[in-house]
């Protein structure tokens, strides 16, 4: 195990209901002026932008809006809620819907104390000092954008696609209601399952050793995702899967906890994010495409962590296998469920052919080669890509 | 799983040699007159002292110091820690040790902006409004405390033992540093181990239902101090199995991290309190007898969690066997490993008969009956007292 520091100031409020005691937590952290950040409208649709608004009156706060951030929230939106909170005097920013609005709240949060321009967190140019506070209401399982201070922003201009983490940047409260994911379609459901699951394998396929806790706790998020995300599919209203897996999203990428002293790998992450940058789809479709391959790739450098992997997680019997047996059935098993829950499988199923794989590996690795499972460079961000077609 | 609200704001740092980093952190929380809390002497012994103090001196800070908190810390010694810091206007509290010396520290930070007595907060009298802040450097894996709000102070006078818990009461941050732990001798290393697996019992064995991350996350802490308290008994300076049972001493009981959305039961604690109350035994080795009778004594309440308990924590062999069987094996596993690793099986192993066994059962449910997964009345108690002579 590492040395490591560990520090997370999110409050989070869950359950049933939950909802509607936004505004008592916005008026005891004294907001006056909220800026209120949403998405595409389906919170109007679901009656939930009714259900903040009254509680927003009834504790007489200004609220300004920011409506429309994008599912790859673009640092124009940011641009504006920036400009938006510096002209009307925003106090509390309040991010309601999935991880890209909360990811586009702090950034917002992070830009306004700012003098420079608020890419220049993405591009490592400037260190972020400061933040206006923010909370969430969460309305879609995925990301855990709601309990840690990362964001990830895109330039759709230039086709970039960067993060950010910061500990100004963590909501000051989050509210977790899987009421409110009632309503997701099965879609992003399954991509939400796909990401959280993502999550754990970045942190869980790791080099450090000694580190048994960690590994059980990342299980323990992967065996749960499994087990709930295909009765969440089945019945969208079952509250214990729709809790279960809020749970298990807001784990997984919670400040590092379930992977404290481990070093993390994210070198499919950073691959996908290229892949998103040049073509619009869903993060979580490219990362259900990428990570068996990633896995198959990758998988000899250390067999014993991929053999527990499919003995834990998978139930994959041990008996009469060789470890390489033992491994690529664990990939396999990953694979399988994917397709089962309704994830995208190939580069194709998404209509993404060869024509960018050089741009795309290439930019995968403009600064330096990625990962840390295994170093990945240029031609094995190529090879892994290749393998996704 | 129920609702709930989770936050915790202690930061930890985690590591080798992070001893020698608490200078620094009471300069970033701008720490000037620092009261210093700690126990019987042993930090002298290991030289951990002087580097505490050299460090405090090299910041500038005033140290005023309250040795001698007792392995039950007393409501007399934290007295005479609030007088100290209001008679030389201390900023910040830094205790050094293990869950008492923490606990202590906990009750005079609370204490000192209070105008009653602290034993108030103990007797649920008064509300805790606020408190000093408070650090702590860790040599001892086994209560908590160092990651959480709660301490249980001791009136030996009137032979009273009480917990209080509040968020005022969270470290700002604790230092963990598992080279400190290698001296500890064997002892309390045991019940060290039977402490943090008896917090996890406390919230694993519960009636809420559709928790299966929280099950998992219990069940991966008691498999890793099973798994390495041997090994650190065996082994004293064995770096991963010190830092491994450090890790699970501070995630068993952070404010509940594992067992959010789970009703908790905390009997057995209550119990044992009454016996440590009037005998002055190691709070461990009361849970260490105590637990598997109480286990005996409740399991059919809900044999499923003790089946999966069984199965999954002790890998008992479920073909073949009824659920009863198999339950009671993961008793009995229990039971075999506190005494493998050393613990005390019978109170009479501690030379305590049954003089006060109507004393203690009736002072534990003085206020009510204790539990959730079984509420125990005054006979109930006095049944698994006897169970345990």
């Amino acid at each position: 195990m590492n040395s490591f520091r560990f520090y997370n100031p999110t409050q989070i409020i869950f359950g049933e209901g939950t909802a509607d005691t936004v505004g008592q937590q916005l008026a005891s952290v004294g907001a006056k002026s909220v800026l209120l950040i949403y998405g595409g409208g389906s919170i109007k649709k679901s009656g939930l932008y009714d259900r903040v608004i009254k509680q927003l009156q009834e504790i007489g706060a200004k609220v300004v809006e920011l409506p429309g951030v994008e599912p790859n929230p673009r640092v124009s939106t940011v641009r504006k809620g920036i400009e938006l909170c510096r002209s009307e005097n925003v106090d509390f920013i309040l991010a309601v819907g999935g991880g890209s609005v909360i990811d586009a709240a702090k950034a917002v949060a992070v830009g306004v104390p700012y003098e420079g321009d608020v890419w220049d967190f993405l591009m490592r140019k400037a260190e972020i000092r400061g933040a206006l506070p923010l909370g969430a209401v969460l309305t879609l399982s995925a990301t855990g954008s709601e309990m840690n201070g990362s964001a990830v922003i895109t330039d759709w201009e230039h086709q970039l696609k960067k993060a950010f983490g910061s500990i100004y940047a963590y909501p000051k409260f989050s509210i977790l209601d899987p009421t409110l994911t009632y309503t997701v379609p099965a879609d992003q459901t399954v991509n939400g399952a796909v990401d959280m699951m993502s999550h754990v394998f970045e942190q869980y396929f790791s080099l450090t050793t000694d580190t048994p806790l960690q590994e059980r706790l990342c299980e323990s998020i992967l065996q749960t995702v499994i087990e709930n995300a295909e009765l969440a599919l089945k019945e969208p209203t079952n509250y214990a899967a729709r809790a279960n897996i809020m749970l298990c999203g807001t784990y997984a990428l919670n400040g590092g906890m379930i992977s404290v002293g481990m070093q993390n790998d994210w070198a499919t992450h950073m691959i996908e994010h290229e892949v998103s940058a040049i073509y619009d789809i869903a993060h979580a479709a490219g990362l259900a495409i990428l990570f068996p391959n990633w896995m198959k790739y990758v998988y000899r450098e250390r067999i014993d962590r991929f053999v527990q992997f499919a003995v834990r997680v998978w139930g994959v019997d041990p008996n009469g296998k060789s470890d390489e047996e033992i491994a690529l059935a664990g990939i396999q098993a990953t694979r399988d469920y994917f397709s089962r829950i309704g994830a995208p499988a190939r580069l194709a199923d998404l209509g993404i052919g060869a024509e960018h794989l050089d741009q795309m590996a290439k930019e995968t690795v403009r600064f330096h080669p990625v990962g840390s499972f295994k170093k990945l460079a240029e031609q094995d961000v190529r090879a892994i890509l290749e393998m996704s077609l």
